[in-house]
């Protein structure tokens, strides 16, 4: 079969690659039928995350259809059309007891990182029943690829950690797809002002049309005197960090009011300033997470009702023999103002 | 009347100043019995505290009889026994209404801070309806001083916020009195295990008579391994910060389980490194807060009901006449043992 392999830092290929098999009794072979490309498989790409090796097949997001199940699973059988979860789960542990599914003891984000991916003809779904979800009849299946991470994780770690509350005022820092799955989902709790932060117009003209209420542009580094402008001097009552680099979750410090919420969704690849000395007594939270996809059967039930047309989301189209092309447009987003890549398998 | 002045960093004196009187319609003036000091009003001393200035009486803590009110004052009369809050509020504005006293916009902790405080022998109370608290007959007015400022603070700041729960494991870094505070209020929640780190092996004797299950002397940098051993490897659910430097802000980051919240007590004077390299993907939560006081009414019960004896925290008595040995005492604990030291006027 066809797929994308990580071949070592800045190193892919579209390879020709044994089918998977099962493996244990609580496997699924899916047959990916559409498939995307994450921010992460680019951090993967660039050499940034140890856990995965050369040789692993890329991607942790798709619909497909059951093509082979291990013995044991049960709540499955070949020929389901299925949502792939970026989080795999055994359902066992106690980390999956207490529905905290990324911290799985032998699961969590292991889909093209620690075991072979989604961006692929075939794929192998270690704990199928815990970690697929049934597609309803007549759902959209290109809508569906955006819940097997980026909308739980906006979901999630930015608006369910960040306590999105009706009236409250909001900022989101970084308008990129990660960013723009928040603004999408933080409008379920109606928060009064939504202002988007970014460096890209265009970026910022998207989230405008996705339901910001505000935007900043933040490239004269003065985005947080006009957020404390915009907020009469209060400070937003959450602040979503949404890029993971430490300027940004700066930006987030100097914004956050008294009693707010700063809720972390950003992959960080070094430490940051933590600026103790005037937060200590200023009544913060502030979160990170690792998407539980915990949120799935419920924003299935979301987009199912049109109450959110994550299709939005999707800019582009490519068959997986074009992967590579949908990589350089998806890597160069800034001028193919890229969000989701669709690949067809 | 008598009371300790502070006259610039490094400088204070037991001087002869005027009584206070009444200034706003809502204030009350408190013949001080008893006060206490804070590790705050070391800082002050230390000049940390930028809107303290020279002249101020100290104090933040205690409890007194009313000499006299303000026209508009009607829960408070001459002759009531009273317990002073570190926080004064006016119980009108935004945060005082979603009870966030401690941001009163214009009161807050301004107490022997931005006003004269109470190591004197009467200090002004503004907003007294709403910052003072009736003592309870028969109650032991010494207990009392602890709720000021010590047991609300490290009850809200460290054990709320913490999330303090049946069954679980939790660790306070900082065997001082507040952190002391943090323990005994942490048993109210039945908590598995308690383990206090802190420098000082007297302190830590002190922990374990107190209720800890668990201690670790942090001496030989080797606390963090020590804690991951008595865990399992799993770490603690919470890490409370009951010291306020950045290295033991670092070690709560070391020790910190999947899914845990390290709250922060700690007067921070610096900026901290916050480790989302290795922190963004563990679902925990991290909390700051100046206390807000809204337990006080609860832990009065719980101090009348005997089911915490907050006179152990209690090590020495001293006479106002005698202010600057008490800050003598409590200034170098390490060697006198001292913990809250109780002033009579």
């Amino acid at each position: 079969m066809k797929a994308l392999v990580y071949h070592g830092p800045g190193k892919k290929s579209l390879d020709e690659c044994p089918k998977p098999e099962i493996i244990d009794p609580t496997d699924a072979i899916v047959k990916v039928t559409k498939t995307t490309i994450c921010g992460t498989d680019l951090h993967i790409l660039k050499g940034d995350v140890a856990t995965c090796k050369p040789g692993r097949i890329l991607g942790h997001e798709g619909v497909g259809i059951i093509e082979k199940v291990g013995s044991s699973v049960s709540a499955f059988k070949t020929g389901d059309r299925v949502l792939i979860s970026c989080i795999s789960a055994c359902g066992k542990c106690a980390f999956c007891r207490k529905q905290m599914y990324s911290h799985c003891t032998t699961g969590g984000w292991i889909l093209g990182n620690s075991i072979d991916g989604t961006q692929a003809e075939f794929v192998r779904i270690p704990y199928a029943d815990t970690s697929l979800y049934p597609i309803p009849d007549g759902a959209d299946e290109e809508a569906l690829v955006m819940l097997s991470d980026i909308l739980p994780t906006g979901f999630e770690c930015g608006v369910l950690n960040g306590k999105v509350q009706p009236g409250n005022t909001i900022a989101i820092v970084g308008s990129g797809p990660i960013g723009l799955a928040a603004l999408l989902t933080a409008q379920f709790y109606s928060p009064a002002e939504i202002i988007m932060i970014d460096l890209d117009d265009n970026r910022l003209a998207v989230a405008k049309r996705f339901g910001a209420t505000k935007t900043v542009n933040s490239k004269d580094g003065k985005a947080s005197e006009e957020v404390m402008t915009l907020t009469g001097g209060r400070g937003v009552d959450t602040a979503i960090e949404a890029v993971g680099v430490p300027a940004t979750f700066e930006l987030c410090q100097k914004i956050i009011g008294a009693g707010g919420t700063i809720a972390n969704i950003g992959v960080h690849g070094t430490k940051v300033d933590l600026h103790l000395e005037s937060l200590w007594d200023r009544n913060l939270t502030i979160t990170t997470r690792l998407v539980d996809t915990v949120s799935t059967p419920m924003l299935l039930n979301v987009v199912q009702s049109k109450r959110l047309d994550a299709t939005q989301l999707i800019t582009h189209h490519f068959k997986l023999t074009e992967i590579l092309n949908a990589y350089e447009t998806f890597g160069h987003a800034a001028t193919t103002d890229a969000l989701k890549v669709i690949i067809e398998t």
